[in-house]
C-alpha cells in the first residue's frame, strides 16, 4: 500500500538531495500519502527535509507539515519566510492552519496572519486562535456543510456542490435557521433519497448531538466515543453553529492523553520520546528522581531515629526495602485503578463504600502476604514472634498505602488537578517514607526494647 | 443533550420497576440514546436491568446490550433464552453480533446460532467467528456498500438504496470486479456530482487503502490513525473484499490498549475496574504483590550476607530503601519511554546508539543526584568518604537500572512478548534486588573491612 520506509530508502533520498536530482525526488514521492512523506522527512536530516519541502507543491507540503513530528516542524518553519508559511497555510483547513500559527513565536504569528490573502480565511483563523487550545473551540474547524431550513432540496444540493469543494469529509449536513442557530441535521443518504422539490425543513432530523465551544477537549472525546460519532457540530452559548470537530482529531487527542498519563505514572514530567536529545530527557526525568532521592533521605532520617533497635533486632533493617516495595506497589495499584475509573467516569458510589472496599481488599492481600512471611521466617532463622511482627506491620502498611493511593487521586480530581500526577514516583516516594515509619512504630509496640 | 444520569434518576427508575409502571419507564427512556440507557442499566441493580431489557423493543435493546459493561451484559444474557438472544442479535451489525456470541459459553453459542433465522446473516456471523478476535477479521463487519465496476451510475444508486438500508454509516462505496476483488472506491460526493448514465469504471478512484484480514488489531489502528481514515475495507489473501472496519471500533481498540498498558505498568494483571468485586480485584493485584514480596525477601537474604558491615557502617543499611527507590524509578522511566517508543514505531537507530544515550543520560542524572548526597551527608553526620561511597555506588546502580529498563522491553518485543509487561513491579522488583546487591559490593570495595 505505501512505500516501505527503511534505511535504504532514507539513504537513497539523501543521495538524491545531495545531487539535487529534483525530478527523481518528485517522482519517488509523487504517489505517496502525505503521512508517509512526513515519516520520511522525520528520518532524513534537517537540511534534506527543508530541501524537499521547498521542492514539492504547496498543496502537498501543507498536509505534510501537519503530520511532521513537532520538533522537526518547528525547525523547518524557522527556515521559511512568513510569506512561504502563509502560502502553506492557505492550503490547510482552518483548524490545522490555526494550530500551525499557534506554534510560531508571537512576533511571527502576527506577520504570517497579515500575509494571508483570503480575508474570510484570515478571519476564521483569528477566531479559532482566540479559543483555549484544550477546548472544543481549539479543536474545531470552520469548514463544514451548512444549509438553511427554508431551502428546497434542489437548492441545497446546488449550494453543497460549492461548499463541499472546501470540505474534505462530509458526514452530516447541518441545518440552521435564519439566525444561524443549529436546528438539526441531514445525512447525504437522506438527500439522495428525498424528492427534488421537497423542503429541507420537511426532511431535517431535529435530533442532533453537539458540544459547546468551551467544553474541555477530553470531554468532547468522551462524547464522541460514547455515541460513536465521526463528527460533531460546535455551538456557542446562543446555539449558533460555529464549527465542527472530526473524529481524526479526537483520535489524536485520545492517544496523546493516554501517552501523557502513562508518562506521568512512570515519573516523566513532560512530553518526551525515545529519540529526543539527552538534554530533553534529563529535563523530563531528573525532577522526579530528585523527589525520590529526598524520599529516600527521609527514610534514612527515620531509621537513624530508631537505631537503638540495631542491637537486638537488626533484621528489622533488612526488611525495610521489602516494606517500602509493598507500600509502593500497593499504592500504585490503587491509584492506577482510581485514575482510570475517574477518566471513564465509573467511580460512582459513596466515598465510604470505596474506603471499605479498599480496606477489605488490602486485608485479604495483606493476610496472604503475611502468611507467606510467616512461612518463610523460620528459613531465615527468625523467631515466630518476629515473623508475626513483620507480617502484622506489613499488613498495616498495606492498608494505609491502599487508602492513600485511593484517596489522593480523588482529592486531586475534586480540586481540578490531573489525578494522574498521583501515580508513579509521587505515590511510591510518599508511601515509602510513611510505610517505613509505620513499620518501625508497630515493631516497637510489638517487640519493645528500643 | 442527554438525560442527566445521577442518583435521583436511578432511584426514580428503581421505583418505577418496583411498581411495574411499564408505560412510564418506556416514556422516560424512549428519547434516550442507547448509550445513555446502557449507562443507566449499568447503575441499577441486576434484576431491574433485566426487567427493563425485557420491556423495551428488540431494536433498541440490541444496541443497549452492546454498550453495557461486559460483566452486566454477561449476567443479563445468562437470564435470556437462546431464542431471545437470537432475536436481539438479529438487530445488530454482523461484527457486534459475532462479538456477543463469542462472549457466551461454547454450548450456548451453537444453540443461539441455530436459532438465527436469516441464513445469510448466520453465515456472516459464522465466518466472522472464525477469525482471531485481535485481528482485522475479528473487528470487521460484513455490512458495507459494494458496487460492481461495470454498472452505470443510475444502477449504482438504485442498488445502493437497497444496500444502504443495512449500512449505518456510508463512507466510501467500494468498487469490486466480477471476481469480487477490491479495485477502488467512490465517495457519495463523487456519485452526487457524476452524470447519471456514466459508467462506474470511469469515475472509480483506484487508489484505496485496505488491510489484510489477518492483520493485528493494533496495526489496523495505527494505519487508520496515520491516514486519518474513518473506515477501511478488509481483503483476504486474494484481494477479495470480505468486510469493513469503522473508526468507532478502532477508537475502542485504542482506548482498551492504552488502559491495558497503564494497568500493566501499575502491576495489575487483568482488566479490572474500580467498581469490580473484591474477588476480581484480589485476583488481578495479588500476583504482582507476591512477586514484589519475594523480591523483598531476596533483599533480606542479600543483606544477611553483608551483616558484618553493621558494626562499622550501619548507615549502609539505612540507605538501602533509597538505593532501591532510585533503581526502581530510573528503571521505570527508561522502560516507559521505550515501551511507548516501540508502540509508536519510533525506536529507530542502532541498539548501540541507544545504549550510549542511556549511559550518558544516567551519568548526568546520577552525578546530579550524587552531588546532592554529598551535600547532605555532613548534615547527617557522615564522613566525606562515606558520602562519596554512597554517591558512587548509587551512580553505578542508576546506570545499570537504566540499561536494564531499556533493554528488557526491547528484548521482549523482539520475541513477540508485550513489552509493557516490563514496566511496573516487574522492573522495580528486579532492579531493587540487583541494585541493593550492587550497592553493597561497591561499598565493600570502597570501604573495605567487611
Amino acid at each position: 500500500m505505501a512505500i516501505e520506509i527503511n534505511k535504504d530508502l532514507i539513504t537513497q533520498i539523501a543521495a538524491l538531495v545531495a545531487t539535487q536530482s529534483d525530478v527523481a525526488i518528485q517522482e519517488l514521492l509523487a504517489e505517496e500519502h502525505f503521512a508517509d512523506v512526513a515519516e520520511i522527512l522525520d528520518e532524513v536530516n534537517f537540511d534534506e527535509a527543508t530541501y524537499i519541502i521547498k521542492l514539492l507543491d504547496s498543496e502537498k507540503t501543507s498536509d505534510i507539515l501537519m503530520e511532521l513530528d513537532e520538533d522537526v516542524r518547528e525547525k523547518i518553519l524557522k527556515n521559511l519566510s512568513v510569506k512561504e508559511i502563509a502560502e502553506e497555510i492557505d492550503e490547510l483547513d482552518s483548524d490545522d492552519a490555526a494550530d500551525i500559527i499557534a506554534e510560531l513565536p508571537e512576533e511571527r504569528q502576527e506577520k504570517v496572519i497579515s500575509e494571508i490573502e483570503d480575508e474570510e480565511f484570515k478571519a476564521d483563523i483569528q477566531e479559532l486562535l482566540a479559543y483555549d487550545e484544550d477546548s472544543a473551540g481549539g479543536l474545531m474547524a470552520k469548514e463544514m456543510v451548512m444549509v438553511n431550513e427554508n431551502w428546497t432540496v434542489t437548492r441545497c444540493v446546488k449550494e453543497m456542490r460549492t461548499q463541499a469543494e472546501e470540505v474534505t469529509r462530509v458526514h452530516s449536513i447541518y441545518v440552521v435557521n435564519d439566525e444561524g442557530q443549529l436546528i438539526g441535521r441531514l445525512s447525504l443518504k437522506d438527500l439522495l433519497m428525498a424528492p427534488a422539490r421537497g423542503n429541507i425543513s420537511k426532511i431535517v432530523r431535529p435530533k442532533v448531538d453537539f458540544v459547546n465551544v468551551n467544553l474541555d477537549a477530553e470531554e468532547v472525546a468522551k462524547v464522541m466515543q460514547k455515541y460513536d460519532l465521526e463528527a460533531i457540530p460546535v455551538v456557542d452559548d446562543n446555539q449558533v453553529l460555529v464549527g465542527r470537530i472530526t473524529i481524526d482529531d479526537i483520535v489524536d487527542v485520545i492517544k496523546e492523553e493516554a501517552e501523557k498519563d502513562y508518562q506521568l505514572a512512570a515519573g516523566i514530567s513532560q512530553d518526551v520520546e525515545a529519540d529526543d536529545s539527552i538534554k530533553e530527557l534529563v529535563k523530563a526525568r531528573l525532577p522526579w528522581l530528585i523527589l525520590g532521592l529526598f524520599g529516600g533521605l527521609g527514610a534514612v532520617f527515620i531509621m537513624e531515629g530508631f537505631e537503638d533497635a540495631l542491637s537486638s533486632y537488626k533484621h528489622l533493617f533488612f526488611f525495610t526495602p521489602l516494606i517500602a516495595a509493598m507500600a509502593g506497589n500497593v499504592g500504585v495499584q490503587s491509584s492506577a485503578i482510581i485514575v482510570q475509573g475517574l477518566a471513564n467516569d465509573i467511580v460512582k458510589g459513596s466515598l465510604l463504600n470505596r474506603l471499605l472496599k479498599e480496606v477489605g481488599l488490602s486485608l485479604i492481600n495483606g493476610i496472604v502476604l503475611g502468611l507467606i512471611i510467616l512461612a518463610v521466617s523460620p528459613l531465615i532463622g527468625l523467631s515466630f514472634q518476629f515473623g508475626l511482627t513483620i507480617a502484622l506491620s506489613m499488613l498495616c502498611v498495606i492498608i494505609v498505602a491502599a487508602l492513600v493511593g485511593t484517596f489522593v487521586p480523588i482529592v486531586l480530581d475534586k480540586r481540578g488537578i490531573d489525578p494522574a500526577i498521583a501515580t508513579g514516583p509521587f505515590i511510591t516516594t510518599s508511601n515509602d517514607i510513611f510505610g517505613i515509619y509505620l513499620f518501625f512504630i508497630i515493631a516497637k509496640m510489638m517487640l519493645g526494647g528500643f
